[in-house]
């Protein structure tokens, strides 16, 4: 399989243009895999779920997932990969809870280069550990996609999902996805079963809510971002707006503010909402939230998320501003 | 003159009763007054210039108002009170800059209470100096209206606009409108024929837009807060919302984030649009501001302002929030 979509290739929109081309490679990957293991890190985002879920097919429990928790991943999340993929997908499935570890390594760290630094190698030190304990894998699954590939070619950025392990664990790649648009993972996706909030799960952020929580993470901020975050996302799918903004969720900044509840003074936290539709992430213009909505997802913030006394709505378009805050 | 409003008092409602109330308080104070001297702390905002403008018309340059320029007014407002004082109502008026000297002062405090505490002790200081620079003055004038007696009665707060002097200094007070509502002084300030903008401002904290430079106040931030400030004024009143909407300001905050501009990447301040309706100050209620206003506002506030790349609108009504954020 070539780095470059064969013009020939017609764009998968429906399922069965999905269903051939998942048959196509289920018959690769097993001639490729043979009896051989594969080792994937799944992260539970579209692209290495979508990965996942055609390896499962194709070679079934010689397919090892490793599911990294390092507590920066939205609410529900990490459950949700366990629930699809080791109880309905009978996936071979090793769920690491580093929480602890990545949120120790953090604590203090408030710059955002170094905050990401951090995350990038912590997690590759973790799968690392995780690989050693494995005998016998030949191969990483990786669910790069093609405009992974063509933002490679142009070198704009290296998209190696697992990339900087050591010589020793560089197994031959498997990406089977690779030359798939965004739109045709998804459909894939659906065609292989996976749930629908899991294939059109909106764009996230490798360091996930760490660039979020602004500044120097700490538990209790971070809490903030992954509830209010939950919050913001069960009332734009109660208003029908889900799959139709292209990204939203919330931040926690590192600044309180005064506050009164039942008459004493509070001294809480902001949380910012971000919302934006964009057609090339280039640009991007801010969602018109209608006031009621914003009104009942204000008083449920303020209501239900502890230490939070205060909701501001970013009203930047990128440019001058950029989609997430650091 | 009591204390106590005679339940007898007809509400000044109109420019005729305006007119009646200002006669009758131009005898009182001239008989009160006779050739002395009268010292007034003249803020520029609705109450003093109202007492200043009654005072002028009664003992002329036998008042002497002292403006204090702390650096902590909106723009353009010292250049209003010396355009409107000293020009047009050509009152015998000391323009004190003491830009420097406050700054230097709060340079480095980011404690609200520590903040309002230095801007309050310093006026003091200033406006004594002042006073002592003046011979033969009996009396000082102050701005208090009915609802700072009622609070004062109730013990809720000390409401000496120049209180803490020291006892050698201790004038007799006059205090021409103290019995009269805010919605009368504004009637009467009309009556008396000052600017319209003067007279229907919004309220303003006594610390100014010291406690909308979040923290520990900066000049440039400090000018950020009062250009964006500027902004959202013009655009409300351009809007038709001036004197629609009970209050409505700036906030900059001591944190800041990404941005893009020119496909480079900016580090930059966000400001805070706060606007607010309400009617007892002790409940409000977010402008529910159209989104094509707001977006015509963000656009002028990072074109225009240095130093700012995001605009945030807070959602946050009173409770959980309150209108000030320090």
């Amino acid at each position: 399989m070539s780095n470059l979509r064969p013009e020939s290739m017609q764009r998968i929109t429906t399922k069965a243009l999905a269903d051939a081309f998942i048959a196509e490679q289920i018959e690769v990957l097993r001639n490729k895999i043979g009896d051989k293991k594969v080792l994937l890190a799944l992260s539970g985002g579209v692209d290495s779920s979508v990965c996942a879920a055609l390896l499962i097919k194709a070679v079934g429990s010689k397919l090892v997932c490793v599911h990294v928790n390092h507590g920066l991943l939205r609410k529900g999340e990490p459950e949700q990969v366990i629930e699809v993929f080791r109880n309905q997908m009978k996936a071979n499935l090793v769920y690491v809870d580093a929480v602890d570890r990545f949120l120790d390594k953090l604590a203090g760290v408030s710059d955002p280069e170094t905050k990401r630094k951090i995350i990038g190698a912590e997690f590759i030190r973790v799968f690392e550990e995780e690989a050693r304990k494995l005998d016998g894998i030949s191969f990483l699954g990786q669910g790069t996609i093609y405009p992974d590939i063509l933002e490679s070619e142009k070198g704009v950025k290296a998209h190696h999902n697992v990339g900087g392990l050591p010589e020793d664990l560089k197994f031959e790649l498997v990406e089977p996805v690779k030359l798939l648009y965004k739109d045709e993972v998804r459909v894939v996706g659906e065609a292989l079963g996976l749930p629908k909030n899991m294939v059109y799960r909106q764009p996230f952020p490798g360091p996930g809510l760490g660039v979020r929580c602004l500044g120097a993470i700490t538990r209790d901020r971070l809490e903030m971002v992954r509830e209010s975050d939950a919050i913001l996302r069960e009332e734009f799918a109660n208003a029908g707006l889900e799959g139709k903004v292209w990204q939203y969720f919330t931040i926690v900044p590192e600044l309180r503010s005064t506050g009164i509840e039942n008459g004493n003074r509070t001294y809480a936290y902001p949380v910012i909402i971000r919302a934006v539709n964009t057609r090339d992430a280039m640009t991007a213009t801010i969602e018109e939230i209608p006031y009621s909505l914003l009104n009942k997802i204000v008083m449920r913030i303020t209501g239900e998320v502890k230490g939070v006394n205060r909701v501001v709505y970013d009203l930047t378009p990128k440019p001058c501003g950029t989609i997430e805050w650091e």
